[in-house]
């Protein structure tokens, strides 16, 4: 998977590939990670990739001409590039889109700062846009990287052991099970005794209600998910 | 305010903060960024800190031992430590607690790796439990990013115009108009023409209708709120 991050700030983003699982999947030449900065295609001539709001507002956004040209470059490199516009007015970004993502080729995140990107380029470049969230961040640069980062895990090879892809939240409804590791007894806290028995059916059984219960305290409407598919099953 | 990243991996945290606002903000002594690795407090003489999960199941655990010893320390240093961990087993992140937590003096962001940290030591040392969003990532450390940007920005002081923070989304229930910079027409495609014009009710009311048409589409849920909320105002 080759990953295009189109910022004014690569070195907010370069930091989280130097370490742990997306490091190793580098060195193992599954993912390849590049940089675009659209400053480089200002024809301002200080650079400027910014100016005022048309129609008032607090705050800068960023041009068209810059982010034009530089997504204008990139496309006539690789015309399968995907290009993913981060921004809080999208559709959330959920664990189905990173799996569907991952058969992907080449994605490019391209990340606003200040007040936003104007909103002829997204509809000029957009393939995707996405929201991470119900908040809001200083730039998209975080917002890219959380979205290569769950992309990435679904990619064959990138996580030690494939087994970690299928037990997780959200690849089911439910939320996961609590997870215990040693000792037993830990300073008057104790794993659940069923977990230590190993009779597997049982401890599934449990973990199942465990889960249930994180789901409905944590996100009731999921567990509506939940018993509607169980439903449909029978 | 003081961070306390706890997490394995300091190394793909920090570079994002060497540079643009959140760097701007530390130069000024507004925030405060520290670390704390959970392995320079294991006991075991290889310094590991997880081991496989009881009960059976793919990959490790982190164990308590070095996590309750390291939070453990954070809270004799600082008894008004407010506690973070972030997992998808969470109720989830949004504005309200960006702006409610950017009152604390010390919040500390517990970040998991591998399956996730042995749920004793999230039931003896959380003060709240995150989830940024519907995904699963490779760790914890993006999510802690993500909400210590969304509370800094809540900071007074750390944004340089702070009319920036209340005009956007998830500060009202519908999502932020477009936004539109120089020039007015660029490659066909041209700026809304009342946008243009100054009469600043009519673009105020034209941006509201803009925002109520991306809120229908993208997140039909966050218009009723909207609308229950207006007519409790009327």
């Amino acid at each position: 998977m080759k990953y295009t991050f189109v910022t004014l700030f690569s070195n907010l983003i370069d930091g989280y590939f130097k370490d742990s699982i997306l490091k190793r999947a580098i060195d193992k030449d599954l993912l390849d990670i590049n940089y675009l900065d659209p400053r480089e295609y200002s024809k301002n001539k200080h650079s400027k990739v910014d100016d005022t709001a048309v129609g008032g507002g607090a705050g800068m956004v960023m041009n068209p001409q810059p982010l034009y040209d530089a997504l204008e470059s990139l496309k006539k490199k690789d015309e399968n590039v995907h290009i993913i516009f981060v921004t809080p007015v999208a559709k959330p970004f959920v664990q189905n889109d990173a799996k569907r993502l991952a058969t992907k080729s080449h994605i490019a995140f391209v990340s606003g700062r200040y007040e936003g990107i104007d909103e002829r380029v997204i509809e000029k470049y957009a393939d995707e846009v996405f929201s991470i969230g119900d908040y809001i961040l200083t730039g998209g640069e975080l917002a890219s990287l959380v979205i290569c980062d769950a992309v990435s895990r679904n990619i064959d090879g990138v996580l030690g052991n494939s087994d970690s892809l299928t037990v997780e939240s959200f690849e089911t409804p439910l939320l996961e099970a609590p997870s215990f590791s040693k000792p037993k007894d830990y300073e008057g806290l104790s794993v659940p005794s069923e977990y230590l028995k190993g009779n597997h059916s049982k401890i599934r059984s449990l973990k199942l209600a465990l889960s249930e219960c994180k789901t409905r305290f944590f996100r009731p409407e999921q567990l509506l998910k939940h018993r509607t598919r169980k439903s449909y099953e029978k």
